[in-house]
């Protein structure tokens, strides 16, 4: 955390990329205007930024000031990831080696590997040990570029793992989310019968940690009228509401957000024109991770589509053991680009001020501006948009999250 | 490079996993045999292998002897990266822009964009700055755990650029390709006037400086009457033979390269069946770059028929700023497992020992062995597979080349 009135001087950028200014992303609001600085400067204050602007306009400055030398490096807001699951114990290799052999993600899960397996193995790690994992996903985001992300519960699934997931999340400097709908755990007969116990004995305290709840709404999960139930309970909560919706089957997950009004449906890998329709004529924001498609072998959700009909949409990782071990935003918006046909400018505004929205927090972040924190990513890049063209290149050459600098190769 | 007889001690690994001792890949040769030791540890002298063995089996050892903590890392073959265009100037970051909006590679290629506009910018780089972009590739390479490449010119096509192109790659360190029928350049009225030019003017330096030779046997580019003449031509000359085959339409490769005996035949995205029953029967190796059919949203090769047809195959980054902007060998591998639905001990192998029988260096490197090169590559990982499991993961903790500590993070 930088010192109260420490400055840091941004000096000497090649490029400095940012979402423009405007509206948070709503229905309509193009997702492609992006700002570019040549022979830029950012300075912070504090933990924000005070000024931004080409050198030629950098204003004398008196006092004590740390410089950062921006030569060759592009700037771009610090990267925001909005659907992230960094709480689990063991992992998925031994799935993931059966799956390149020919296994379904969906028949791996019905065989009672899948979500389950890591939820016997989060069960079996112990608080401590829970943080320590939560602790070092969080170092492989913020090496990638991540300085603002969302982490969800639901390997847990008991009233400790679920509550000291939160808390995990929490300490690492991340915005909780209770997905304590994720799967229904052994010990219960049905989805029902665990949401009573989740919703008496989980949620009231689930409601004091996290910011926002999600539910996986699926085949095999929860159906709309359970996640209804659960959603409409965290809401009266006061709980902001996310779904995992059209994955692998179109199962009534976007008019429930629509009609919850909640902040996002996510996935959509399934979704058809009507659900395009219906997501561009609301306010819910449609969540794309396209590494989880990549890591199934699934197709890809209708980015492009989404786009064209103007609804809002934010990129995100899905990082999990199971569908998409992958902490890098730079990647996914590679394949944003590659495989959703989206441009580096939307790419970007996805993975930033949108992906900020999603998490309630655009108001102070998901920018480069005057007054918005000082969140800096910086590429070792002659353009900003190699964030998105060094496929899985050692893109990020430093991070500033804060006014401090936290990473530099 | 390693002093004479030094010796490196690399301890306490958690796993070693390398393609198992047998016959260079041939028809037939199994790609998922892989050696798998627990709790190993490798003794380098000089720059060569002196002993692998598992820890509780570590003798004795006199003398001085530097030490590598090898706890919490996994240790596989230095990777080889058999397919690669390291020797260029400008970038391809608009036309990936343009792409990512619709346009397709064919077409950018046909309208002046595509290869020809890296000529102009390779052209004007000068030798230092030429030499430079390839040192600079090389160390992206090597920090990605790729110890061993080849290296093809072919963004000159001049004679000058050809050659100084060669140079940088040997000067790099990399086994050089002369790609010298990469593309028609402008000044050349068409593929057979530019023919007559390169085999009499460049080819017999090129064929001082290079290993093999390669050509783009495609649609627009030179078709399979040219490419046999420019491939027996750089046979008589001493060079091995490879090409660029079936990327877009099938257009007579894999016959060819049959027929001449060439060491591989690389892309194959658009092989059929005949073309994987051909290559089966045949020592060709097929060079699958899933990164390129990636980025260019292109139907993968066809790697899971080649592989169950006894095809020998290896992988590739194919590196290069139009069509694969992408120097890590670990992304290839995810590729591999999730896209072509191979093991991770396919890929491993494919990367490793056959990568290195295409380029002609089986006899020294791709395992881990003794005698053969100290050439390891150390991941920051539980479990070897994490090579392809930890999708665009910092995995590369460590690289020993030649017997030397070169990468640590």
């Amino acid at each position: 955390m930088a010192r109260l009135g420490a400055r840091l001087l941004v000096r000497d950028l090649t490029q400095l990329a940012t979402p423009a200014a405007g509206p948070v992303p709503r229905r309509g609001v193009a997702l492609a205007a992006v700002e570019v600085i040549d022979d830029a400067f950012v300075l912070c204050v504090g933990e924000h930024i005070e000024l931004v602007g080409r050198m030629r306009d950098l204003p004398a400055i008196d006092g004590d000031v740390e410089e950062l030398d921006g030569r060759g490096l592009c700037a771009v807001p610090g990267l925001v990831d909005c659907h992230m699951h960094p709480a689990w114990g063991g992992d998925r290799v031994d799935e993931f080696s059966l799956r390149a052999a020919g296994g379904s993600y969906e028949e791996l899960h019905a065989s009672g590997g899948g979500i389950l397996s890591t939820v016997r193995a989060t069960r079996a790690l112990g608080a401590e040990a829970l943080h320590a994992r939560v602790a070092r996903h969080a170092g492989w985001l913020l090496a990638h570029g991540t300085t603002t992300w969302e982490g969800k519960s639901g390997y847990g699934l008991d009233r400790e793992t679920e509550l000291e997931s939160l808390r995990a999340v929490r300490d690492a400097g991340g915005s909780p989310t209770w997905l304590g709908a994720h799967s229904v755990p052994p010990e219960h007969d049905d989805a029902d019968a665990y949401l009573d116990f989740a919703l008496s004995e989980v949620l009231p305290e689930a409601a004091r940690l996290a910011v926002a709840a999600d539910v996986f709404l699926e085949r095999g999960a929860f159906d709309a009228t359970q996640a209804r139930r659960y959603l409409e309970a965290c809401r009266d909560a006061g709980l902001a509401l996310r779904l995992h919706g059209d994955q692998f089957t179109e199962s009534g997950a976007i008019p429930l957000a629509v009609d919850l009004g909640a902040r996002s449906v996510d996935h959509l890998e399934a979704t058809g024109d009507a659900g395009v329709r219906a997501l561009a004529a609301s306010d819910v924001v449609g969540v794309l991770l396209p590494a989880s498609a990549l890591f199934l072998d699934r197709p890809m959700p209708p980015g492009r589509a989404l786009a064209d009909a103007g609804a809002p949409i934010a990129l995100a990782t899905d990082f999990n053991p199971g569908s998409a071990f992958t902490t890098s935003l730079p990647l996914v918006c590679s394949l944003a680009c590659t495989q959703l046909h989206l441009s580096p400018e939307e790419a970007l505004s996805a993975v930033t001020v949108n992906a900020a929205h999603v998490l309630e927090l655009a108001g102070d972040r998901g920018r480069i501006a005057p007054g918005l924190r000082a969140d800096l990513t910086l590429l070792d890049a002659p353009d900003w948009r190699y964030l998105a063209y060094h496929l899985a290149g050692d893109v990020v050459a430093a991070v500033v999250r804060g006014g401090s600098l936290v990473v530099r190769r």
